[in-house]
C-alpha cells in the first residue's frame, strides 16, 4: 500500500492554477503505485491522476518518464498522457515533491490472468515496443545484469535463511548470466515492470498500461521474459505453457521475435527471474521485524529461476507453435 | 490511513450483478474513512463509493446507518445516498464483509476552517438535525456520559504519563458531568463525529456530509458542542470566538437553540471534549510501540476540556450576539 503525502486543498488549488483543468471538485488519495503518492482528481474538465514522486524515484529520471508517456500516448498507446500547464510543462512541484498530472484510464487489473489476458498482454507489450522505437531519449537499466551482483552481495550472507541452497544457486546462475548475457538483440524502450497490477482490461481488451517508473532502454525480448514470469505461472508456481504460448503468439502477431531472440529466451527468462528474486531478497531483509508492510515473497522467483534453469530450450516456452507470419 | 480489504475484479463484478449500475469501468481503493475500506467505483452509470465494513463497525448497527442516509438524502441533505439492488436491498456482502454502495459526492474537506466555513458548517448541522427529526429508528450513543467511566478506568493508571495531572482533572470533570449531565434537552439524530474531514465544501458551500458511522440518537446541542470543539479552536489550541459565533449563528439561523440548550452549553462542551479525550487516550495506549500508525494526540482535547472548565458561562462561546429570530 502506498504511503500518502498529505496535500491540502489550498495547496492543490494553487497548483491547479497553472493548468487549464477548470475548478477542483474533489480529490482522493488512491491505493495505487508502491513508489509514489497518487490522487484521483475530479475537476470541471474531467478525471485525472495526480502523482507526487517520492524519494525512491530519482528526480533526474522524471523527464524521461514524462516524455516517454507523452511519446507513447501520441502514438495511440493506452497509457497515461501527461497534462501540461499553460506554460507547456508537465512536471511541477507540490507539497515539496516533484508532481505531475496525467489522464485517467478506465479499466481493472486482473489478479489471476486467463489465457486470453495473456494473449492480449502480449499484443499490448509488442505495441509498446513498436511505439517506443523512435523515442529519442535513453535511460540505462540499473537493474539489468550489471546491477545484479551488488544486490546479491547485499543479500548473500542471509540468503540461505530464506531457502536452503539459495545463495549457491544464485551464485552459479549469476556467473553464467554475466558470462553469457546477450548484448546484440534488438533494443528499445522497455516497461521492465509490466506485472498484472500495471495493466488495465475492459471487456478482455487491454485498456491501459501504467506505472512507467522502471522504464528504460534495454533488450526488448527481456521485457517479454519479465512478462512471461509475471503472467504465465500458476499460484502453485508451475509454468502454464498455454498462457506462455498465448503471450508469445500475441506478441509475435504485432512484433515478430527473431530467431536470435527466441534462441536467447531461456537465458533472458533466467535473468528476468534473477532480477526480481534479488530485489525481493534485498527488500525482504530491509523490512524491520514487526513492520506492518509485508514484503513480496522472494521464493516465488527462486522457483521460477529453477524452472528456467531446467528447461531444454526455447520450445519449452511454447515457441514451437508460433505460426510463421504470412504476408497479407 | 485506512487498511484495505482486497477485492478482486471478479468478486466486484459478481457483486455488481445485483445492481442496475451498468458495467464496471474501474475501481480504486481510496484513503478515506478510518474505520472501513472504501473504493471509488466508475461504472457506465457514473461514480459511486463502495464501502466494506470492517470489524470496528457492529454489523447490527448497519441497517440504522443505511436507513439514516436514505432518510436524510430523501430530505435533500447532501449526504451519501445508498444505492439499492434490483431486489431492493442496500446492504450486501463482499469479500467476507458487509458492503454497501452509495452515491459519490463532490467537494473537498478543509484542513484549516475559516470563519465562513464554520458558519456554513453550523447551518448544515442544523439542517441535518431538522431532517432527522422524523427518522423513526433509534440508536443509543455508546460514547455518551454512561460510556466515559469505563474508558477512563481503562486509561486511568497511565493517564499522567501523557500529561501530569491528567487523571485528576478527568476524575473531577467526569464526576461533575455524571452528576449534572442534561437529560431534558431536545433529542434526535446526531452525527456525533462531524470533524472537518467529514465535511466537503465547494465554493464555500457545504456540498457533502459523510461518515455517519457514529450517528446515534442523542441531545442535539451536544452535536453542536462536538463541532465547536472540532472546528473553532486554532492550531495553538486557543478558542476562536469569531469562528464559534459564526458556527452558532449559522446553526441558529436554521434551528434556533432554546434558552435551556444555551444554558447547558458549557457542560455539553466539557462532555464533548472529555469524550474525544478519553477515546484518544485509550487509542494512544492501545497502539504498540514502533507501529506505523500514529494515534491522534489526546492532549489537544485535554486543552479544550480545560478551556471549557474555565469559562464563565454560555456568553464566552459567542452566544451574546446571536440575533433573536424575527417571525417573517
Amino acid at each position: 500500500m502506498a504511503v500518502y503525502t498529505d496535500v491540502t486543498a489550498d495547496e492543490l488549488q494553487a497548483f491547479l492554477g497553472d493548468y487549464d483543468l477548470g475548478d477542483l471538485l474533489s480529490y482522493k488519495g488512491i491505493a495505487e503505485g508502491v513508489e509514489n503518492s497518487n490522487f484521483l482528481l475530479h475537476t470541471t474538465r474531467g478525471h485525472f491522476i495526480l502523482t507526487l514522486y517520492e524519494k525512491r524515484v530519482a528526480a533526474g529520471d522524471l523527464p524521461f518518464f514524462i516524455a516517454l508517456m507523452e511519446h507513447l500516448a501520441a502514438r495511440g498507446l493506452d497509457c497515461p498522457q501527461p497534462v501540461k500547464t499553460r506554460a507547456g510543462t508537465a512536471l511541477g512541484r507540490l507539497a515539496g515533491r516533484p508532481a505531475a498530472i496525467v489522464t485517467f484510464l478506465d479499466g481493472v487489473s486482473v489478479r489471476r490472468p486467463t489465457v486470453e489476458h495473456c494473449g492480449a498482454l502480449g499484443g499490448a507489450l509488442a505495441a509498446l515496443h513498436r511505439a517506443g522505437l523512435d523515442f529519442p531519449m535513453e535511460r540505462r537499466n540499473a537493474l539489468s545484469v550489471d546491477g545484479w551482483r551488488p544486490l546479491f552481495e547485499n543479500a548473500r550472507e542471509r540468503a540461505d535463511s530464506v531457502a536452503p541452497g539459495l545463495a549457491g544457486t544464485i551464485a552459479t546462475a549469476l556467473a553464467a548470466l554475466e558470462a553469457g548475457w546477450p548484448t546484440e538483440l534488438p533494443r528499445g524502450v522497455i516497461h521492465a515492470d509490466l506485472f498484472p497490477d500495471n495493466v488495465f482490461f475492459l471487456d478482455g481488451r487491454v485498456s491501459g498500461l501504467i506505472d512507467f517508473y522502471f522504464a528504460c532502454t534495454d533488450t526488448l525480448a527481456y521485457d517479454v521474459a519479465v512478462c512471461l514470469n509475471a503472467w504465465c505461472f500458476e499460484p502453485d508456481h508451475a509454468y502454464n505453457v498455454t498462457k506462455g504460448r498465448a503471450l508469445l503468439d500475441g506478441y509475435a502477431a504485432v512484433r515478430p521475435l527473431s530467431a536470435a531472440e527466441r534462441a536467447a529466451f531461456p537465458v533472458l527468462c533466467r535473468g528476468a527471474a534473477l532480477r526480481f528474486l534479488l530485489t525481493r531478497l534485498v527488500d525482504w531483509f530491509a523490512v524491520p521485524a514487526g513492520a506492518l508492510v509485508r514484503p513480496k515473497d522472494p521464493t516465488e522467483y527462486y522457483r521460477k529461476l529453477r524452472f528456467h534453469l531446467a528447461v531444454d530450450g526455447p520450445r519449452d516456452y511454447g515457441f514451437d507453435t508460433v505460426p510463421e507470419r504470412v504476408t497479407s
